[in-house]
């Protein structure tokens, strides 16, 4: 297993030995405290009480610590001070190891005392039933009319690893290998546990950490609070974090772009991949797993990478300090054996990279020094040969170097070469500001000259593609996600809704808003829907008009294919009878006519209001078959037409709308914006509404537009 | 990262103290020789004719090393043979490190003096150009003529590591930790340079090899040779293997066969994931990737587990060790975290593994010892609290091992909590043969103890996920593969093929094998037609009948909907009409009149000749849609019902036959039936045909049946 030491990490800016700049944020006295009390001192390193006295002592925190605890004098060879009230100062931070009953009088103690900011260890509160619930509400309410900062309740508390402020009870820090020296990493999770065995796993790869903090219940201070912190944070450059469930989603998502602007990297672990998973989540913190398409959506636009695995999350910690680099997609694969070569295209192009052919003239400059066996489109196989002809190891690093057709360069060789080439990768690495990469499944010596030198080394290709794929994917990405700077654009204006939203306002609405109608009218009687009928032209759709049902087809209500007046005028009396049949106490306000339009493929184009995210854009084919494979394309609103155009190619049956297999061409154009009109009036509608959907939106051919066939305005609360 | 160790492996029957029984097979001379001559011995240990005798005066191979060389009297401490001639005694095995024009000479000399087998290091060979290939041809001509066992040429040459007969040039044993008693483990593997690669991961987890066999262009030997030798090897109770591509796929089905009839585990690397890769594979052997999804189908239907990654094969050949232990799929979590108990949940369900609620019996046992805020329906939590309750562990541990509910329980603990339970642990392991496995993100210090105890331990979940899954399906697997016994069933007798097959004929003859035909008749004539349709009753379709027209619609010869018999009469002539229009030369016989049948949904189910493993069955539901979502299920011959039913439960789209959103029951029953009939049917066409397609087979509501609405036979060579 590779070991991964945070010197490495070439973009510092910022030292151990250099003072950090003071972070005005107010959770300042809980991360970076320069007193700590702890309420419940014990001198046994494995209680509760204990354990952050054990670590401050070992670890050799430089601050001020004031044990309390009236039964000791002194613990752990510091003076234990019998109360708060005693303290010779007011502690920047107390870390209360009591038991939950009696937190709340602590805490008032706390604040005559003028703590600045709590921890609560204690369980007992919201996750424990409606008992606990009441007491976490009483400490709520206190606490929101004070300026204390309360961590917790049932938390496993901190760790400011550059300052060894251990505000924890956590036993991995007695297992886990000691950090030695400064670390830029942080770790936010919303379980203990979770923290814990993040933790231990990338202490294995020895990355050196910031922060450690685990959020408990959130009673006063959650996960996007302890994010913003992160993000303004000097120390931090990357953050790995665990997520079960957002109760803030906008400043969530605020502290996120925070991060995505000051290029750090943000990883996260959304828990709640299956239902039985989610199930376990809910039983674990009473939370409510949110829906996990909004949340994959949301972190892709928020540059957030999403990852299900902790040996991951770590390596793309790692990766973090080779951020600076000039990275993206295009891979060139550089090995000596053509079935390496092989699988590594095959790992990388099912990971979401490319393997471009390379440009003619760069493959003549690599055949000058390689066997006509070898190959030099991409992947390169240098072939065994290169042992003879070192020299040419650095003029194709150079080559490769000075392309712009490629974005990164993977090297594998078995260790014995990649150690006779790695002054010539650390030469190329150092001159170019591109990102090499090597892969060694041997045991090259020269794993940390490589590194020292820019470019990691992986052990395993399964374990590389695993942590580049997506760090080159946010490389890119970061490039170019406009979507930051389009959801703060100008909202447009809120519209009232009208008091009754039949199919047809509904689509007026819409059409207000640039969504293309069907040539439509509405019709009381026979003769107004023939008269339609006429004005329209044949053939004609008649559909029963009433804002009380909404499954038209099954209650008898539409009619297709009218080719004349008097098919116009018998279907107008049988929608009438079945309707009323089907419904007698439904409101019928008649019939709409429309054109019977033909198009290419129906689209379904739908935005429904997530808890945390707000309003969601979904898009999809039409159709039961659509539903059963869940080829749909999210996002979070504003969606523009360019991104409506990535929505619509991310869906398995776009070539339905490209001419797959003899079809017309469709008008996607037209598609687009009608998608980004329906994010313009969804926006509009704005909190008057909970869903909006267009179903089916039908895609005429090249040429023809779209056109909205019917549609569907759910006012909000209903 | 784990450390396995060999010794670990519960199942040994043999061991390196008591004597193989000698292997008749004929590459025995090969990898397990008693002599070796190395021809073109060098005293330089970095030469290709020098590795060998390095490695095999270090290693202490036992058996006669007979370097040969003129230009030496000695080389690596031995005496150096001017030639072949002057040995003492015929070897068994000679290496022969010489070019590629010499080979063919010496491989004569050799034959002469009584050589039993030869590996071929040179390149030069079919991988290079024509020149190549007919220098590998001439080869195979001569060694076809005599007993000689060829490996090779461009192969790396073999290790068996029970005997350390090092017959190879590869470095990695000198860079990979040595091996230290003996091992169990094979590999088998299509390219060298993979070959290493994955000796150096196993190795790193300290796992004990037999043998490491790379086949080269396997002139004379193919893999599936070297399979059927590791098959019938006492050493070898796992084969870890990458495959190209397989020359001789009935061998290789064989062999595969005995793998799993001897309970040994096979674990094969697919190359070609993607056509990228696949065309990186062809240039590298000139070899032609085989179809992934019939690779896919053929694997599982022999028991093979398909890995696509080195760390896992190597943890699955661990695995191996355990296999003897009663498991299967349904795995109890027993962990001291929600979250981690959640995140495991996930992964599992995701792998394909079940996480049962636990019978109610069975959770009131665990409360008893699991405080209220902890879980007991499963994942497990038994919370912090476990800690002051020690003697709970065991009772739980029981009871679980005791349950006929749960086929596996993993335990996942920090690694100071893990320590403490590791006596119990190895104690319940001891008393049950149910698998108990354990993960430690931590540092435990009791992993060897538990992995002595029969208790494998991983120190990672996505690690332990990967290998875990397919090894707990393998084993479920292997107890209920009835196919291994259909395949040797008996085989229809071979029908002979009608000259001409238009789509009445190819009907007639699938439905002699039980295939449900629509009711149909061939009418040459309008009035023809009309009485047909008359007999068969109305609405009726007509399609154009000839043996030159595929695209029937296309032609304008198909009508559907025909209500009475001038519709007929007017049909039949506008067919005939748009077909002579369309299709000038070709012979019409007529139209085919049949019955209009609805039905709730359509299959398309065909059979095709993989040059590798025959012909292979495909079901999925018709449409566009399904090629675009390559939603089909695919297998080896012969299907049964039962298979039948497997198949189509795996198609996404299955719930549009179960009911989906209100739709009618589909009579699945016969359309099981009736693929199970379509099996019989091809196998009974043999040789005779290379495709056959039912499409669509119309499946009517429940206990209507399936009809086939159109079928197509296309004979061999065509």
């Amino acid at each position: 297993m590779n070991v991964f030491v945070v010197q490495e990490i070439v973009s510092l800016d910022w030292s151990i030995h250099k003072p950090c700049p003071m972070n005005t944020h107010r959770l300042e006295p809980l991360l970076n405290p320069a007193s700590i009390a702890i309420v419940g001192a014990s001198n046994h390193p494995a209680r509760i009480g204990g354990m952050p006295l054990a670590h401050l002592t070992r670890f050799g925190y430089a601050g001020r610590i004031y044990p309390i605890n009236p039964k000791y004098g002194e613990v752990f060879g510091l003076r234990c001070w019998p109360d708060i009230e005693a303290l010779p100062e007011a502690p920047d931070l107390a870390v209360l190891a009591i038991a939950a009953p009696d937190v709340l009088p602590m805490l008032r103690r706390c604040v005559a005392k003028g703590v600045r900011a709590v921890i609560v260890y204690a369980a007992g509160f919201a996750e424990e039933g409606a008992q606990g619930a009441a007491l976490q509400a009483e400490l709520q309410a206190y606490v929101a009319g004070t300026d204390l900062v309360v961590a917790g309740p049932n938390a496993m508390g901190f760790a400011n690893l550059n300052t060894q402020a251990h505000t924890n009870f956590a036993s991995v820090f007695n297992t886990a290998p000691m950090q030695s020296g400064s670390g830029s990493v942080s770790l936010l999770t919303q379980s203990g546990n979770v923290c814990a065995a993040v933790y231990a796993i990338a202490r294995r790869l020895d990355l050196g950490f910031s922060h450690f903090i685990n959020t408990g219940n959130e009673a006063c201070v959650d996960f996007a609070q302890y994010l913003e912190y992160l993000a303004q944070d000097a120390a931090t450059e990357v953050c790995m974090g665990y997520v079960e469930e957002l109760r803030d989603g906008p400043r969530f998502m605020a502290a996120a772009e925070a991060f995505a602007r000051r290029d750090k990297l943000l990883i996260l672990y959304k828990a709640g991949e299956t239902d039985k998973g989610s199930e376990a989540v809910r039983s674990h913190t009473s939370a409510l797993a949110g829906d996990q398409a909004v949340y994959r959506a949301a972190f892709r636009q928020l540059n957030i990478i999403q990852s299900h695995d902790f040996v991951q999350m770590a390596q793309l910690a790692h990766l973090a300090g080779y951020r600076h680099r000039s990275a993206g997609r295009r891979v060139a694969i550089i090995t000596i054996s053509g079935a390496l070569g092989a699988i590594l295209a095959d790992k990388f192009l099912g990971a979401g990279l490319d393997v471009p052919t390379l440009p003619q003239a760069l493959q003549d400059q690599l055949r000058a020094g390689i066997p006509d066996y070898g190959m030099v489109s991409n992947p390169v196989d240098v072939t065994g040969n290169v042992v003879n002809d070192p020299g040419f190891v650095r003029t194709a690093l150079q080559a490769l170097a000075q392309s712009d057709a490629v974005d990164c360069v993977l090297v594998y060789a078995p260790g014995y070469l990649l150690d006779r080439m790695a002054g010539d990768l650390c030469a190329v690495s150092a001159a170019y500001p591109r990102l090499f990469v090597a892969i060694d499944t041997g045991a090259a010596t020269t794993r940390e000259q490589l590194r020292a030198g820019g470019v990691p080394v992986f052990d395993d290709i399964g374990v590389a593609t695993a942590a580049l794929a997506p760090f080159l994917l946010w490389q890119e990405r970061r490039r170019r996600n406009r979507w930051l700077d389009l959801r703060h654009g100008a909202l447009p204006a809120q519209a009232a809704l009208p008091a009754s939203l039949d199919e047809h306002r509904c689509k007026q609405l819409l059409a207000g808003h640039g969504l293309p109608e069907v040539r439509e009218r509405v019709a009381r009687t026979a003769d107004e829907a023939t008269a339609a009928a006429d004005a329209i032209g044949y053939p004609v759709v008649l559909k029963v008009l009433s804002p009380d049902i909404a499954h038209k087809t099954e209650a008898g209500g539409v009619r297709l294919h009218l080719a004349g007046a008097q098919q116009v005028r018998e279907a107008f009396a049988q929608i009438m009878a079945s309707s009323r049949d089907y419904a007698p106490q439904a409101r019928i306000a008649g019939v709409l006519v429309g054109a019977m339009e033909a198009g290419v493929a129906e689209l379904i184009v739908g935005a429904t209001r997530d808890p945390v995210f707000g309003m969601a854009l979904t898009v999809g084919l039409g159709g039961v078959l659509t539903e059963l494979y869940q080829d749909v394309s999210q996002r979070l609103l504003p969606v523009d037409e360019a991104m409506a155009r990535e929505m619509l190619a991310e869906l398995k049956a776009f070539p339905l709308l490209t001419g797959y297999r003899g079809r017309p061409l469709a008008d996607v154009d037209a598609a687009c914006a009608a998608i980004a009109a329906f994010s313009r009036a969804v926006l509009a509608l704005g909190a008057h509404v909970d869903e909006v959907e267009v179903n089916p939106l039908l895609v005429k051919q090249v040429g023809q537009g779209v056109r909205m066939l019917d549609a569907l305005v759910i006012p909000s609360g209903h």
